[in-house]
């Protein structure tokens, strides 16, 4: 079985919800702005995984049928992400007058907020009018909140090669783990859990989210087929410091530092493969891949004394898939 | 009495509750993060005149004493303007090609986009546990969807020289009047006031908003002392067209429509110089200065009804004073 079809027999158990919440992004979305309407079809049209909403779903469904107030819920989780996403195309003024712009080529940095921050007020006018739960509102708006603290140390930490897998740690809890967590949360709330489930989903969502966050960075070095949306090496050369990295540079003499510093300044080929095989030498993506199934282990754990239904099991299923994925 | 000194005398009746709600600002900014400790400071010390707390204070005002969730809800509408400045200071790809960035210069456009996430999802995170009033969320979230589609259309209206009256007005309410609506709106709501007075005050920040934007983009040509933070000519120069410039064009040649393209693109002081004579011998200034006046009566019409007592007296003035204001 490919990774793509185990990817899709976890999602079975949720396929109509899925659908549902797809249709709901689109209800949510609705407006009469034309600029609105392809702006944000595009972005939900480039599709993604739907990560976010279906630990929405899954958590959910833990308690038994879906209600309206959980297909919203889905769908909001899933627009908070897509608002982050379009936010992180806007192109720095100073990275501007060093090249020419890839990302958000089609409107622009101004349409690109605009349509963020549509969406971001879009999702807290339809938590308050569809989904309705004070509690949600809390795990959700304190999420989105500290995200944007994370993205802020993740822009202080370009180009640091000096970083600290300390320092990394911190910004992925925040960039990722913590919005996970959330949603997670945020639906075992929703749909009546006590508070010790919430916590163990909770827990569940944190460790999901470092493991999911460790392997992105891993795949940036190693995927190299189409279906992966990132180029590789991608993220270094935005001055992107991640685990892998800080392994190596804690593991080799300075010709790799300068090699590192030579992507980030965007000196191609040659530093990128002095990298690559350096990162096999010293086995920082085995070190790195290692890090990510402990965390996926530590999220099963998690989930000790659910019964295992087939909700919960598709949660384990997707702890196990997540760290083997190739895209 | 200066303006100034008038609009002093104005914000007395609530001059302890506005110093209460600056702390509020700040404090709801509290963050660990060094970036965002100066960004936000930043922002927030840079002024302005707090109309939107203001709105929501007098408001209150008129129900009785103000508690700690006014000034919550009060410090909460001024931190999503300020969010919105944020987000506006942010340079379009496109315009940087032209000319090299003013604003935003001290942080670049992914700090100012993410200081703005922040201080949005701050504000949600607040208004659920601070202020925890279904109905204010909803006024305020509503509000501020609209806003970002204020905003967008005026991106797409940018240098459209056909512009009508219409396209005109349905920026402005979007922009300006739903959120200054919704500002009187939330605090009605808060301080218990029933449906009839909340729908009147409503109406009253709804044509407040629409005279404050009328009289900003008038100031935009006529203000040329250092009070005014803007420089003269501003917003035409950015290709914005607004009622002094849109009557103008109704009443003229196509000599001054040459003039109005060369302001827009750059072409500056005799272009300037024309337009400025133009816009006296055709009478658009007064034009929308009458226009704004009318909109400030139908404000005052508005709180027909209430008890003259200090807040009401307050929201009068100004109203009066905004129309009169040289910054």
């Amino acid at each position: 079985m490919t990774g793509m079809e185990k990817f899709e027999r976890i999602k079975e158990y949720v396929a109509e919800d899925l659908e549902r919440t797809e249709n709901t992004i689109f209800q949510l979305l609705r407006t009469e702005n034309r600029t609105l309407v392809h702006s944000t079809t595009h972005l939900v049209k480039a599709g993604g995984k739907r990560i976010r909403p279906l630990l929405v779903l899954l958590c959910g469904r833990i308690y038994g049928e879906l209600g309206e107030r959980l297909y919203n819920l889905a769908a909001c989780v899933e627009l908070i992400h897509l608002a982050t996403l379009m936010h992180d195309d806007v192109v720095d003024s100073a990275s501007l007058r060093r090249g020419s712009p890839s990302v958000n080529s089609l409107w622009g940095n101004k349409i690109s907020v605009l349509t963020g921050d549509f969406i971001y007020s879009r999702v807290f006018l339809s938590l308050v009018n569809l989904v309705g739960s004070m509690e949600a509102m809390r795990s959700l708006s304190r999420a989105t909140q500290i995200m944007s603290v994370g993205e802020i140390m993740q822009v202080e930490n370009t180009g640091n090669i000096d970083l600290s897998e300390r320092d990394y740690f911190q910004v992925v809890e925040r960039k990722t783990a913590v919005f996970l967590s959330a949603c997670c949360e945020s639906a075992a709330q929703l749909a009546g859990a006590g508070n010790k489930d919430t916590a163990k989903l909770r827990d569940y969502g944190t460790n999901l989210g470092y493991a999911f966050q460790i392997v992105d960075d891993t795949l940036d070095f190693t995927s190299e087929n189409e279906q992966f949306g990132k180029a590789s090496f991608k993220d270094l050369g935005e001055g992107k410091v991640t685990l892998p990295i800080i392994h190596l540079l804690s593991h080799s003499d300075g010709n790799v530092k300068e090699a590192v510093k030579n992507v980030m300044y965007g000196l191609g080929e040659k530093a990128m493969d002095s990298i690559r095989s350096a990162l096999h030498q010293a086995g920082s993506l085995s070190y790195a891949q290692n890090v990510a199934e402990d965390y996926s282990r530590r999220a099963v754990a998690s989930l000790e004394g659910f019964k295992n239904d087939g909700a919960v099991n598709s949660l384990i299923e997707l702890s196990h898939w997540l760290v083997k994925r190739e895209w």
